[in-house]
């Protein structure tokens, strides 16, 4: 992309935000992933251009989100097994997960959204599967209107010290825990 | 309504979810009203109806998520003057927030919509402008398939012990406080 090209849309989406946030979510309780589907719908109702990407989930995954986010022309990718802590295929996961980061990475530096959502993506640095370190250099090389929102349990230190906006979801109450109730379609996913 | 009717649309909604939630959004972080947004964009991709109503908010603001919702066909009703702790005619917001919760109140007794949100409710019970009893009395005898959101700090815990998921955001870093940056639009309004 030429020098000039860049300079302009810099100063497209300058006149939108004033500074790109880096958003983590992170903590045990639920609202994560959630609360970054919530920007995102604000964002969308402001114009903004939106890419997302979903690690772990399964690729194809169709929820609620992603039915949604089609409607509204708002590309979600996902690449991802499923993985769980009860996974046997670890070496897949992982090299999911390092195709996924190569795209987002990718993404981020050119920088032609408004904001990026990396969903999920604490465990890949968490498992050891994408250096943390090469993570916080992308963000801080990253346009500076770009807002990323980095969602997922274990949100490492290096990741958290370098973030602007850090929110920890904690847990109070959960139905599926104390009255066996199943996770709801079209709340929950 | 005649009760066949009733009896219908009840039929209908339990396709659909097999029981309703009480779930709440309360803590000093970001991310609680975020996260109802989130709920709401996952559930309008399944086609589930839904309406909000938002407390404290100004009446007819138009931040993001009402340009979003309104694209979307999702009502959201704003009725208050923007109260903060700083705002001098209580007995106006107040008699607002009353007036908001008998509307709310009545929508959610006659239980046409899937989903329910109370954005920023829980101030109006902690100030004691709505008694909690009501509302707890209200959300025992709504309609079994009707899932209601309720955000904002302060929860009150007979509000919390009548709760299905309950999760508390707590901030853990700020850019407004320690590094002085303002608000972002498409991201926080």
């Amino acid at each position: 992309m030429s020098q000039d090209l860049r300079g302009e849309q810099t100063e497209r989406r300058s006149r939108r935000v004033a500074r790109g946030l880096v958003i983590v979510n992170t903590g045990d309780g639920k609202g994560k992933t959630t609360a970054a589907l919530g920007v995102i719908f604000r964002a969308w109702g402001r114009d903004f251009d939106i890419r997302v990407f979903q690690f772990i989930k399964n690729t194809g995954a169709r929820f609620g989100e992603h039915r949604a986010a089609e409607r509204l022309g708002i590309p979600i990718e996902s690449l991802g097994d499923g993985f769980t802590w009860l996974s046997k295929d670890l070496d897949r996961s992982a090299a999911l997960a390092q195709e996924q980061w190569r795209r987002s990475r990718e993404a981020i530096l050119r920088g032609e959204e408004d904001i990026i959502v990396l969903d999920e993506f604490t465990y890949a640095m968490h498992y050891g599967w994408v250096p943390v370190q090469e993570v916080v250099d992308t963000l801080k090389r990253r346009p500076e209107s770009l807002h990323v929102i980095i969602t997922g349990r274990y949100a490492p230190q290096e990741l958290i010290d370098c973030a602007d906006l850090v929110t920890e979801m904690r847990l109070i109450k959960h139905p599926y825990d104390d009255k066996g109730i199943k996770a709801q379609r079209g709340i929950e996913f």
